[in-house]
């Protein structure tokens, strides 16, 4: 992949902004490798992310976020610019169940993400040969029932100390406070094992064999403060039959969370996510 | 499709049921054209569907409900006997949207659906012309909102004059009132237009647009008194984006619900479903 | 729908081009609706589509492309502009067997595909009332297998009558002439009953049977003079099992088969498509 | 899982088949788990697959099939009887890929494939860290151009001396000779990274691009002589588009491989599979 720079924007719709954009660059003499715009009827908002070969362009990040600033502020964009040469911190979480972690673990092996693993954090120390084994470090950060605020401050504390870009809950079975989620936003991944909003909470299998459903799937959101409704980011299912007893739709299930979490971090650590409200704009 | 009888038996699970019943068959020259077992261990309960070539026995088929009426009785089971030969009377219920009904009557046109139509019953009269085409005749019941009893008392009547085995609501926007729906238990069949549990009651597509889904559904599943909760037979979803506005969801959204729809009749039409407590099983 | 100028093009690649594009359209107070990049590193090829908001611009459609015409020229673009108000005309064609030919005119009945259907010519008589129904003219063509010419050349002459825009073979059984099909370049849509290119040519579920496979599926592409070898716009699978003889992938087919066409027939009834060599980009 | 013994059969078809057996099992005490049954119509040939609970009959595996043998022998079966208490041992091959071992080496760490693995071999050096991490004996068996035989005499001793009841090719990329592929019927499971009979041979994912296919597969099967033509047990398949150059599709492709792979074996150890001829019945 050569080396590019990822510019997010959203900002309410008008006329002329693709085309501010887009002029902005050519006249710097960048090159558009991508490009991509969404405008939302019901919201009246505008989304859009670009890929500029970074070679084409006579400065720095540095610079180009001063030299975009004044456009952003005329449009009221948020927006960002990144630096597909420097990949995103990932801290991992997990718990006992190793299929998430060990997927990620094996596609951060295959290069098929691409990011750093600083550490990864448990609140159980079953996993740690296999992460060690990938010459990741491993943080067993124990759980007491009866006051877990001392496990989410030391996790805090790992999170800032390896510089996270991004968190992801891979089968991490806690559920974070409300002041952790806030100091992450759009930045901690959780991949819930339902078809969200179906199936919300614990033991949503149990739940789904209860119903009687004949689909099983698998929901991959940003954490909010509110349990099981952050923004989707993506959803995968797979087919079951009355023979799927509870225990049988774990293990089919296993594979579609797997599936789903690396395709929404993979996405996340593409730039390719834009939230707005509670929703999702994912350019993929 | 030669002629054929189907067995359909659900019971408490015991040692030698396949077998009694296997040999009942042969011990009359029976010949087995399909079979199916499962045995649920979570409820303890046996399912049982089996095929015989109707010519290889060597009476009729009231003669064989008489004569396997002892064993069903000393297993304790809930069973019924069809011959494929004579196809089941489906009255299609409908209110103004055409892709079900349409589908449908395409399906029972082309041969796919081995079921008789005596009759469509609509509360408005959209879909006339194209169900007379097919000269199938066409109910007009207006709904007075401010009381609609008339409207399900006629209903009930053509159901009843028409002889119905099964009601098919294809998109009929109406909700039974409970008498009616406990007249004929696991005989209405009703699609959803969204992937229950999620987005039950109205407006499924609107909800799911509102939520940020990233696949929407359909849910075909016998009506029960309790909206929407019904034993599900069979579920279909579909892949959507941010690009999707509600409008662009019922459009994708038709193509599985009617999809969706005309697996669950066909299933039902074949006898291939057992229903116990509020789920099924689907022998297909 | 708004009233939209939609802009094709396709050129070689180079530095500048989505610039100089989005700034003729904003020079001019054009609002874009909707746009779409994408550049071919193995062909060294670059793709856009741009959906413009037709009021926001100053002046007609023939004026928009008299402006457009130098830019395209300077960067040896392929290009079309269309426009929205002006739906297309497509005729479709048809041999004996109904699915695709229902499910499209069922979909132009609902609004779901944005053209006009100025006649269904067939070679054989069976979808007649089907189609009358409906309003639309149908002609029927007997092919004489001694001599198809004649046949042919009728054909040509009422899709010249009728102006089409577009012919979509709705499981239209006959092989078109080579000359016929150049006529109609990347503007003759097939739906071929395989998975191309497995199963290339006459019955290919009796292949697909013989082979073994467990999905079976359909493609849509556009004609050319090489059989089953057009341009891919878009593929459908469907899973069988071994208890699906030939007759039961027939049937299951059939969905396959009418989604795939109806899904690749409204692409480019949205000029979505473009092609390239013997590929196309679907911007989707 | 409790204890069981599996019945696998398949005959030419005639009246009293399941009747027979079933009545076998029952007249011992025993008590049948799960049974299936398949009769197909275009050969004439039954098949069968029986679960029976071990602990309800009164003798062992062996005296099992000492009494089953009559039976056997008046119907003309092909038969086996196996016991879940025995797994199958089953040596893995790979070269240089990682990912369709790694995730079988996973879901063997998880208890999802029922299996002993005594050994790897693999004509690299690239993933015994990988293997030896597992506590599994890598075997580097090199390839030379020149000449191969002495290459596969050293496997076929390892598979020998290690008492495989299966082979898996898990992107195992060399071709096995014919003298060895016979040593093994429906013994050795392939991946072919392509939906077969589409694009057989060398390079897939290229031949996919070329063509511009809109989706790209996978297919598990049996090896036989005839290279990549053997019994197709699984195929599964994701959607594409133009934007996927080779090396995109290699990583979309992965994903799918892996699967395909870990499903086929699972019905391989679970003895769900039966081959007639050229095609496969698979009871999931």
């Amino acid at each position: 992949m050569e080396h590019r720079y990822r510019l997010l924007l959203s900002c309410p719709d008008r006329v002329g902004i693709v085309s501010m954009v887009s002029n902005f660059i050519s006249s710097h003499g960048g090159s558009i490798a991508d490009a991509n715009q969404h405008s939302d009827p019901t919201t009246g908002w505008f989304f859009m992310r670009v890929e500029i070969f970074a070679e084409s362009l006579p400065f720095s990040l540095e610079r180009l976020r001063e030299q975009f600033a004044p456009i952003a502020q005329s449009f009221q964009m948020e927006w960002q610019i990144t630096d597909s040469a420097r990949p995103k911190r990932v801290v991992l979480m997990a718990s006992r169940e190793a299929h998430c972690l060990a997927d990620l673990l094996y596609r951060y092996h295959a290069d098929e993400l691409d990011c750093e693993i600083p550490c990864v954090i448990s609140n159980h120390d079953a996993l740690r040969s296999m992460v060690e084994w990938h010459e990741i470090p491993y943080y067993h950060v124990p759980v007491e029932t009866a006051d877990k605020q001392p496990h989410f401050d030391r996790v805090l504390q790992l999170v800032r100390d390896h510089e996270a870009d991004v968190v992801v809950l891979a089968r991490y079975m806690q559920i974070l406070p409300e002041a952790l989620c806030e100091l992450y936003p759009h930045r901690i991944i959780n991949i819930h094992h339902s078809f969200l909003p179906s199936f919300a909470g614990a033991k949503p299998y149990h739940q789904a064999h209860e119903r009687g459903v004949k689909l099983i799937g698998a929901t991959c959101h940003y954490v909010t403060q509110e349990l099981d409704a952050g923004p989707i980011i993506d959803q995968e299912v797979t087919r079951i039959s009355h023979r799927d007893m509870p225990e049988e739709m774990v293990r089919l299930g296993r594979d579609v969370e797997k599936t789903c979490l690396a395709r929404g971090l993979r996405w996340h650590l593409e730039d390719r996510i834009l939230v707005h409200g509670n929703k999702t704009v994912v350019f993929n």
